[in-house]
């Protein structure tokens, strides 16, 4: 990210985002109006410091350290009009997005997230006020997660494109895989599943409540440190719950070569997933098992080991028939499994 | 990245792509097709290895080791229509191209690439021929660059969008910023400037040659290795040239705080450039001080340090006038300056 400080450039009035605040006559409206260094200058200045970002925005490439030298890297992008609606979503809610669904990635290696950087792509029509809202929504969820913005890249696009890449790493515990699970062992969740599932089906037939299942949609919430403490607690696999419950934990019983029974009644039943189920016409707990986006972390550990703010909801167990599978109550499910992007 | 192999999906049939060979009737021919996650398949199996990737993709996040603990990171998104066009570029060229300019913001630090994640966001409607293509190109350029492809994600968007996060690591000399160039020093350049410019030029008025400017628009050849040698002989700031050489060693200036001046006649005049500046009625040299997108590399040295393969083109003085300036000849440029892309 270029970062001309002292270039000549005019100066943006706003070195950090007042949102709420009117804009003044003679400002900038548009990305076009305000141009690609100050639109830098708007997203980086004054960022708050990390211990671990020894370089941040201004160079080449950022500068991170790494306990043991190891650094965990993971991507995820949003793409308007598939993973968020402006009509659907405040800027400030789309910026916490962006940083919480890739700090669950590292949440779910058992690590703690450190930098991340931020490929900004959008129209030259866009308004600066909506940046400016973009902006502060990704520093607070930045405060929020422990993570640093310490670099990326502006660009223009016809979609708003947020492409972020973070980076973490892990204390002497390692990473936390998917393929550590072992038959005996108890499965476990932390943090919400089927809200936003259930959020986006009502926000789907125009409803915008109730609110709690709309804010999921809009926010997620993983539940950061957790990570790291099943870590610590000896969870043997983790992934973090994106593409739907039993789809994620597909995953783990893939990689682990084991099968996963998953306990319906574990789950509990919050009162407005019921609702949404209930007014749409659809058994809620397709939202619990089937709905992505709301990152929770689930985890595999030894019996005895499960920490505390987890709660079992399975039972890992040997091969049965030559394909590792994932029951509910011990029998296959019959819904849908999660999201293919281009189906 | 998520890679379930083994989770029951129907494997696509080329594990490595291999152009040129036939569609087989009854393949998948767009993404919609093939869905994500054969697409995922298609783009990671078999990749090549990396001593310093301890794991790949397939986890919620990859992980590599540095040597000093210390990571350099770097992003930089494609857009189509913005950075390339399908009719301009093959397919191939476009993934070559993805490594490239990433690759060169690495070597810019003085530093190696160790590993890269690719966000793919592109219509359901694309052609898996043409992803099979680009696929070969970015594995091709990764070999050129010594990087490996350790992870990513796939989405669905109107335009492709190709966001790069590149990590890379130093030996004991160090990065190399910006920051560092100091009166006396030497500004030399290893690389090609103003082809891409060119190419780009005689692309928009509808001609295909001169050919050697068209195919450096398509294809920018940064020249790898040459990074860390400088850094190895003593550089004391470089940067990648993307945006244009004054630009760019306007950023050099402005963040060390001194004056720089360019000797116009020590960079040459390749003939095509020539060429293509005579044909479009366009002062060629505005093609060699102001084209970007060829990602050469400039750098400043103490005098008798210069490492071989790199030309001597100006000179590093102290800030006469308040301002840190670039000059051509000791005389202000009067031309354009480099590229906004919000303008």
């Amino acid at each position: 990210m270029n970062n001309p400080a002292g270039s000549g450039h005019t100066p943006w009035p706003f070195s950090t985002p007042r949102p709420g605040e009117p804009v003044p006559a003679g400002s900038p409206q548009t990305l076009a109006d305000l141009g690609e260094f100050e639109l830098i200058d708007l997203i980086t200045k004054g960022l708050p410091q990390h211990d671990q970002v020894q370089l941040g925005p201004g160079d080449d490439a950022a500068i991170i350290t790494s306990r043991g030298g190891r650094t965990l890297i993971s991507l995820d992008t949003l793409v308007e009009g598939v993973h968020f609606r402006r009509d659907w979503s405040s800027a400030m809610d789309i910026g916490r997005k962006t940083v919480a669904v890739n700090a669950a990635d590292i949440e779910a290696m058992g690590a703690r997230p450190i930098g991340l950087v931020l490929g900004f792509s959008a129209p030259g029509d866009l308004s600066v006020t909506w940046v400016r809202y973009f902006v502060q929504g990704l520093r607070e969820e930045c405060v929020r997660a422990g993570v640093a913005l310490i670099g990326g890249d502006t660009t223009r696009s016809r979609d708003i494109t947020l492409a972020v890449t973070i980076l973490g790493d892990t204390g002497p515990e390692g990473p936390v895989l998917r393929s550590g699970a072992r038959p005996g062992d108890l499965v476990a969740l932390c943090g919400r599943v089927g809200w936003a599932a259930a959020g986006l089906a009502a926000l789907s037939r125009g409803f915008r409540m109730p609110k709690a299942v709309v804010e999921a949609q809009q926010v997620p919430q993983p539940p950061y440190g957790q990570g790291s403490r099943a870590a610590a607690a000896g969870a043997t696999a983790m992934i973090d719950v994106s593409d739907g419950l039993l789809a994620d934990l597909g995953h783990i019983a893939s990689r682990s070569h084991v099968d996963i029974d998953v306990h319906k009644g574990a789950l509990g039943m919050p009162e407005p997933i019921r609702s949404v189920g209930q007014a749409t016409g659809t058994d809620p707990y397709v939202f619990l098992l089937t709905g992505g986006e709301d990152h929770a972390l689930a985890a595999t550990f030894p019996p005895g080991s499960v920490p505390e703010g987890w709660t079992v909801i399975g039972t890992v167990q040997e091969v049965h028939d030559r394909r590792p599978t994932v029951t509910v109550d011990g029998r296959p499910w019959e819904g849908t499994q999660g999201y293919d992007h281009f189906h």
